[in-house]
């Protein structure tokens, strides 16, 4: 490894470029994934950027979708904050078989880096915000990029194999507290 | 603003969970979108993640795709990493008409936070590592997230607009390099 490396586990900083305004104020009643909360001008969301960034919105009105990387500052909830996030757990849409799953292969919030990365469809771009369908995270999340959706970048050919996704029903409008109680063991919640 | 919320511009740590090794050693021959170097075998990569996080890449063998988050720590090249990144670039697909666009609307590695998102097809996952077709990074660099494509979440409906890319051809296998020479003026490169 070259020696300008970060080494494993070094902390990397992130800069807040913006803060998300969305009517959800839980997780456990906040919908799982931007793509089952499409529909509805209850479900729009604003994201806020801050003064020293706007410029870099120039162009994104163009597109009609982006990925919104947030960190979520509260992964479960208040109570899920404490400590390291197991590296198995049940995700919210297993929890009525209460099955775990590697956090790798979930989308969990409860992450080893909790990012988000949410496909958000684009309603309005000003020079300060950007408000968009398909809200999937609380008010007050902190954004920390966006990027715009690029088909013939983020679309594989085709339908792939989605692992257990292709086992289960997805209703619109899931959220936690909608897909059962969270898991008794010491595996806590995600997606 | 809830009181635990951290304020805009306050640092957040990641934790480098793996590497990607990779036969590309510099940016400027380096594809610059996964999709755009699928083909191959000498296109392929291998994600070694960190043993602590090794149990995390359970229920990922069943997935055909997934995104590779990264932390671009050598965005542009070595030239390209001092100081602040332009808020307005020109993209490497734009190098021909010198056209600039704000960084949320590009794809570029030169950003506020330089975090990386491919979607890389998955080729084999082992206990310890996750090959890939699809490499558009370096050699080296640090992988910050793992998640599973799931196309129920990350495919839009229709064709939707994608902006400026919708105006000019993208070729396969297209690096920096290929593009034409770097912008000329106080904006750097990217896609």
């Amino acid at each position: 490894m070259d020696q300008n490396l970060p080494a494993p586990e070094a902390g990397v900083p992130l800069v807040v470029i913006g803060v998300v305004r969305s009517a959800h104020t839980e997780p456990e009643t906040t919908p799982i994934q931007a793509a089952l909360n499409r529909a509805g001008r209850a479900g729009h969301g604003i994201i806020e950027i801050a003064e020293p960034y706007r410029e870099g919105l120039s162009g994104l009105d163009g597109f009609g979708y982006a990925w919104l990387l947030t960190w979520l500052h509260r992964p479960g909830g208040r109570e899920g904050q404490a400590g390291r996030p197991p590296l198995r757990q049940v995700p919210y849409l297993l929890r009525s078989q209460q099955r775990e799953m590697g956090i790798f292969a979930t989308r969990g919030p409860r992450r080893v880096n909790p990012l988000g990365l949410s496909l958000i469809q684009l309603v309005d771009v000003t020079p300060e915000t950007v408000e968009f369908a398909g809200v999937d995270v609380i008010d007050g999340t902190p954004v920390v990029d966006l990027k715009p959706y690029v088909t013939r970048f983020d679309r594989p050919p085709g339908d792939p194999p989605c692992g257990w996704f292709d086992e289960i029903d997805i209703s619109d409008g899931s959220t936690p507290a909608s897909l059962g109680p969270p898991s008794l063991g010491p595996a806590g919640p995600p997606a």
